[in-house]
């Protein structure tokens, strides 16, 4: 294993220093609990959005903290959840009368957790506590870590137009009823050529031949649909847009789309997919009004990539498009 | 050769066909050319910016087009110029009649066919072109590709600033006496866990051991100042501060620095190593004013990161903080 670390168990610690260092100007964090705070939450009158998860899929959560997205993420170990502690006192420290936001991605662990968490913030705090669970990946149903489909690259979408909600100031109730549209209405498919290496393992998660990809890969080196011959970038492209459109009709509306990188995929790679993918979806009628290309929730240094695609109405697009400022994504402020 | 491609001959045009798609509202791009242009380029009584090189380091160039920062960026192959004729077709379309700085990295490849596109732009259309050379890479001098030191990453930083300061509208003797001052403050020195693969080569550029890696690497994999035993991440940024302190006196001023990966390096290491830079550098009394961790000169999928520091007064840290909207750094628009 060859990574840029000192010892394998200080490896969340050390990268939220560094994070910090880097972000001075918008993050604090909280280092006993590993959370990533909006350097000015709480803010009164706005509905808190905490989300979080195992570290190892940065720039999600930590890098969607800010004005516009988050208000806190709580890092765990790499491929962990983290723990009902974390959760509970990032709940606490962002409320601000107008109750919390919970967005899980759907692996059981972060489920269970923020559950606990949510009722233990509501018990010893009285914090109205509402969730959203993400599961937009149409791999797999059930799988490694998952009862149910798997929380993928809709979270991050979901997270921005969220996000834009609550700094508009649209109340708790507003709030959940546009995350679970937004989360029914986006689908992702992943695939990846390589495995990658989590710190505390020391071994790739999984093995792949010189001429073999994953497809419908997890971001956890979850196993996917297939392990199959490795294929040109514009057969990979209808691999992953077939599924989504199997599963959800978006011929017509608008959708935003996101090619992501799962972090050893060169961006040279990642637009050239994205050209494919824009193809196919324009030969069947879809159109693409937002994109996003770039390594937004990836696994560790894995080479591949997830296609997302999320049908968007007017007030989604308006969403989309609201000033955001984090150090992940960032436009308009 | 694992990668998300069609025919190896077509990555970089297929990569730009996405990277249009993905950015119809600020780019457009010249195919035929393999230029990267700022959609509302030229602009009147503004210096025009060009610059360019191999493909395979994005987001540089291409992604540094836009309002800020560049007007036009020619993409050669994979690693490899581009030539003469896309360098002059660059020169004449953001050409305003206030002139047109090159901004050049110091590969003899790129600084010929710079020049050679000046000179053809002068004398076919009366065009005032100057270049300011980058080569802030204290690993080695003279390597491979070049003839003194290599221009890494002070040019993210100098088409940043320099970009503003055209933005701003100063003429080209200011912007070249800028450059050059950005250019002479800054150093940087980076590092490779592995190696990369270019496409058209179809194995990786050089090989490196299990417990290796490479000190000083270039950004095409051209060999640095010696390939040693694989060390933590403390000594690792020791390694890449150390020959920068040595070289330029950074005591005491405030500096930009940026943390760059190299491709296939994850986001949670980079920030992890920022931290340990920032840290060496606060207890050398060097204070860091503004900072940049990412992916912003890459090298394919290597796995590594580099370090870069630049001396910054006030006119510097105005102009990197002045607006830039650009697929790869954008804020304050």
């Amino acid at each position: 294993m060859k990574k840029l670390i000192n010892d394998a168990a200080d490896v969340v610690a050390e990268a939220l220093v560094g994070m910090e260092a880097a972000h001075l100007e918008r993050l604090r964090i909280d280092h006993a609990n590993r959370i990533v705070y909006r350097k000015d939450a709480p803010r009164p009158g706005k509905v808190g959005l905490v989300s979080g998860g195992g570290s190892g899929h940065e720039p999600m959560h930590g890098g969607f903290v800010g004005p516009g997205m988050l208000d806190a993420a709580c890092a765990g170990e790499v491929f962990t959840s983290p723990v009902p502690d974390q959760m509970m006192a990032a709940t606490q420290a962002v409320d601000a009368g107008a109750g919390v936001l919970h967005i899980v991605k759907n692996y059981t662990g972060d489920v269970m957790n923020f559950e606990m968490a949510a009722e233990l913030a509501a018990a010893e705090s009285g914090i109205r506590v509402e969730s959203v669970v993400t599961d937009d990946d149409v791999a797999v149903t059930d799988s490694l870590y998952t009862a149910g489909r798997r929380g993928v690259g809709v979270t991050v979408l979901l997270e921005k137009i969220v996000g834009a909600a609550a700094e508009a100031g649209r109340d708790l109730d507003a709030l959940v009823e546009l995350a679970r549209r937004v989360n029914d209405q986006g689908r992702s498919m992943g695939m990846a050529l390589t495995s990658c290496t989590v710190p505390a393992a020391g071994k790739p998660t999984f093995e792949l031949g010189e001429d073999e990809m994953e497809l419908g890969i997890g971001i956890h080196g979850e196993p996917g649909r297939e392990r199959r011959a490795m294929a040109p970038a514009r057969e990979v492209a209808e691999m992953l847009v077939e599924p989504i459109l199997a599963d959800l009709d978006l011929t017509g509306g608008p959708v935003i789309c996101l090619l992501n990188g799962m972090g050893g995929t060169p961006l040279l790679e990642q637009y050239l997919m994205f050209g494919e993918v824009d193809r196919i979806l324009k030969g069947k009628g879809v159109q693409v009004a937002r994109s996003l290309v770039g390594n937004y929730i990836t696994s560790l240094e894995m080479a591949g990539c997830s296609v997302t695609l999320l049908k968007a109405d007017d007030e989604v697009l308006s969403l989309w498009d609201a000033p955001v400022n984090t150090p992940g994504l960032r436009w308009g402020c």
